[in-house]
């Protein structure tokens, strides 16, 4: 099968012909790839970023965020048959530990992550667990919501985390209305009526932002911290995600929180410095957020089916993999890239 | 003043001319009505059925959904002030009893409700504590929203309440699309993204119920649970709102719930006769609804006032007071009918 | 292997030989028994109470409280190995549904109960799957901890519920302090700093209860609710555990119950019949209360290794298990009978 | 009357004679003091560190650990009453705004705090608000409980935030078992079945902390987060409660913090600096804490009542009062000082 394979950081990837994956344990399933997202953290991945976090053995097969068709399961499965069309979780995990028991799979502590650290989804076949598999409902293409694999559902799973404690009278500023942003601003939506006030630099993400149902959005000027605050006669808001989290937007984010508001750390780069009479004088708190998990995943899909979220998206035939790669390191996408083998 | 009271039970109410009520303790505030909700239990307290559980010495005024104008304040009242636009939460609570100052200020331990056991808001001017008063969004006119201050917010309460376990994936069914359930319909759709199936045995408030945001409606035809089990892939719903509490409805609505799902009990009149074999057996809950507490009562007004929740309203003259209760008797009403001293 | 087998309903049943168990799937483990408890439901299956709710074909080997050592697992099985000590979660569930994954795998829409409608452990080996074992603390016996596997659980699970809302203002009322209550006083009072006050109408329940952590106890003489009450300043208990669920208990308990508070349901028998205005003027709950997850027992072991949860124990040798079943039937037993193969 | 006054920063306070204070406003109580604490935060006053904070005007009296016999209330006040015994929350608040309403008093919109910014208890009587008073069991003096009303508070709130997702099998980890910390190992034992482990660099401050029911302890020696992860199984504590907030501890905090776990900052002095990334990828949150509710009070209040929650006091005379702080600040004392006016 082709499959797009990293032979050497910093270098280009190539397309491979491999042979199928095929099973090899009871809990495998082997999935005909519909469509695999293009990721930042796949250029990350080419630059050797984690060369040493992943300790992945060269050459693998990239790609992260998959779905299709099963073809073949193992002889433990039972609740996934060939031909069920399925999106798949980033996360293989071991369904035992007592993480994966509670529903906490992403803490899983056995797990592998296809495309990370095995190989991955961007090839004609993939072999994962049956545990990562969420069915589709017949709606959903998978080339079109391949890319809420992990992107999206990173959004989804701070958006649901905040929303429990969100009510009609509250407001949510969301940092970074870009790729993860936008879908957390889509789920937020869904799962809340608190107002949902937009903050980023870009006049074209607060536009969409404000199609896809935010109340009011703010250009990231230096002053969003105090439009913010005005906006809520003072108080803030009691609860902040920021899909950014590097350069001046932490401080920033910090600054419109609310007294006993919760600052949802998603994007990553920066670091949080602040004194403990500060977290403490107004009783803050700091929300690390990973990916979703397998539930967290179901939820998502069903929003999907319904129409609730929606993902942009830019097909690209397996043969255009090094183009889809250089239009995201370009910045030329408007949406998420995705390979689709059959194109 | 003018105010509609209730001289004898069996009889009907008659306008009387009447003193302004005034300020009689440091809490109270005097409200000018600007819209006082005409509701089913101004009927049943007419034809005598509160009269031991009020407690009430007769003459007294009628009016327990009042909203309107502050125009006088107690000398402990410091934040709300003479032409302050509010809508007024029925209970007068104490705000020093552990209920009140839990936020769960219905169960306050030495409230008085005017309209029931207090002279109430079919009047020119109403007297009550300062701690009912919730401030007006300027685009909510008193006499639109003064009928969500008691029905509205009862079905507020319970759909807040089964908002918290409801997620994407899950199905929430609504009995009963009347006064109350599509108030209910509305929050529902504010607060969840489950999937909402509303049964009635009416088709225009299916029809409506669909409008306001219901996924699917079913007609409460006896075969309603089976509906619902067949559109739930056999699960059941994981909770069911039940706005009738009476005749086949408890019964159909126990049978339409999921294992582990909860039962909200809203409407009345009727029983719940289970054996505990079969509530241990599908883990199954019956979770009580009272009106909404002052936070539900803010929460619901930000709603409205962004547009979330709509409630339908006849405006009558004082001078038409009997006209709204024989409408309202008739059952010729579409939405509720409030009276309106001004017009 | 010798295993006690239920040949036909109202007969007693017998010690067979059989062969071995066996792995048969690729999530089987065998266990070899280490005790086994004998439970009250084993003398209703005796009697035929479970014939048609259970649907098991006779003959078939008694036994839902199970712990051993593990001596065989299937091919997917990398979590427990041969030589563990083990207690058993009486469900063998799925661990792909998503009540499973959810953590809430007693709701599992796929599992067997062997014991109940498939082979138990009152014999030398049992075959369950690898999803049920619980490896036990070096500290604890097989023998000692069989019977909290189901009867313990189940008391733990509602205690687990109540402790969630319960505070050390609070008063819990547990009414019945027998095989499963006493395991319920002991929870809460390791859960929760609430009032514990125990009803039962055996002044030596009551003197166990006390020793084992109760704060007051009430004999159950007709006049308890008024007790509770009286001891509660007039408020009533935020929570009822209902152990007895039949008989006058349930009506009593009720009337026991403070303004919003909770009854848990977990003993059966009787039933549930309330007006719904009865429901609603004192927004109180019910909440049904099945076996607790394979979570909860690995949270009643880790109570039981640091003794904060002992069980009383009757330990038998195999060849007496019909003495065990009789002195269960005569009511002559203080605390549980366990059958130890071994003895 | 005599009372304690600040007159200038850097200087000594002296005890002069003031007026009584009288009720001032209708929410008013006056309470005869039965003993005032004197803590840590009274010596930084003296040294100036509140000045701007604060913004007190000089001279004023000192005190904010209150508890004595109410003598006089203001007109609005039903609920308390002249001989009621009392301890008294440090804020004197509203009662109306949002998040007085919602049981979270702390954040009033509105407050002062005796003591701090108003004149305080180190006085014969004190004026504050009705709002701050909880009515004492019979059984606790107020000079033995004084101390619990801020700095036990504290922690006490600290441990009720964590025992929300604190279980049998998981482990809480206590920095600093000092003047707040072992409260907050009492209030853990009160709380929650989990496992506590505390850390201290004083052999006395753990072996008071193994006395007071924590299960068990490490020396602060640069090695504790191994020893915890130890301890735990390389898991590390699902929960860390940071008494001290300063130095060292909160990067080893941090460091000894389990995936998915919380850190609860209550100590302060020092700074979180963390990367985002680190956030992320443990999915670790940072909890602030500040002093708890009036509610929280109350629940302190019962334990105490029970003997679940004991403070070591040392008792002083008006005339000794510069004894008890000099005392305090030599670091000789063991528990916590209160001044007596009656002694």
């Amino acid at each position: 099968m082709k499959a797009v394979r990293v032979h050497g950081y910093g270098e280009d990837p190539s397309l491979d012909d491999l042979p199928e994956p095929g099973i090899h344990s009871p809990h495998d399933i082997v999935v005909r790839i519909g469509g695999a997202g293009v990721c930042r953290t796949d250029l990350h991945i080419l630059e050797g970023q984690w060369r040493e976090k992943s300790g992945v053995r060269l050459p693998y097969v990239l790609g992260h965020e998959n779905a299709g068709a099963v073809v073949e399961v193992g002889s433990a499965v039972t609740t996934i048959a060939p031909g069920d069309s399925v999106i798949l979780h980033p996360l293989a995990t071991c369904g035992a530990c007592g993480a994966c028991r509670a529903g906490d799979d992403v803490h899983c502590t056995s797990s592998y992550f296809p495309g990370i650290n095995a190989d991955g989804g961007m090839a004609e076949y993939l072999r994962t667990s049956f545990r990562s598999a969420v069915r589709l409902d017949p709606e959903l293409a998978p080339a079109d919501v391949a890319a809420l694999a992990d992107a999206g559902l990173t959004a989804y799973h701070a958006a649901r985390k905040a929303a429990t404690h969100l009510h009609p009278h509250n407001t949510v500023a969301v940092i970074g209305a870009g790729g993860l942003g936008h879908i957390g601003v889509q789920a937020l939506r869904a799962l809340t009526a608190a107002e949902i006030v937009v903050v980023d630099r870009s006049e074209a993400a607060l536009a969409l932002a404000a199609e896809l149902g935010a109340d009011a959005t703010v250009r990231a000027d230096g002053e969003e911290a105090a439009a913010v605050r005005e906006r809520t006669g003072g108080r803030g808001a009691e609860a902040v995600l920021d899909f950014v989290g590097e350069g001046t937007a932490v401080a920033s984010g910090i600054a419109m929180l609310a007294r006993a508001g919760s600052y949802y750390v998603i994007g990553y780069g920066g670091s949080i410095d602040i004194p403990t009479i500060d977290v403490i004088s107004n009783e803050i708190n700091f929300v690390g957020n990973l990916v979703g998990s397998y539930g967290d995943l179901v939820e998502l899909m069903a929003l999907a089916a319904r129409g609730l979220v929606r993902l942009h998206t830019n097909l690209y035939p397996f043969s255009d993999y090094a183009k889809a790669f250089a239009d995201l390191d370009a910045g030329t996408l408007t949406g998420r890239a995705v390979l689709v083998p059959s194109l």
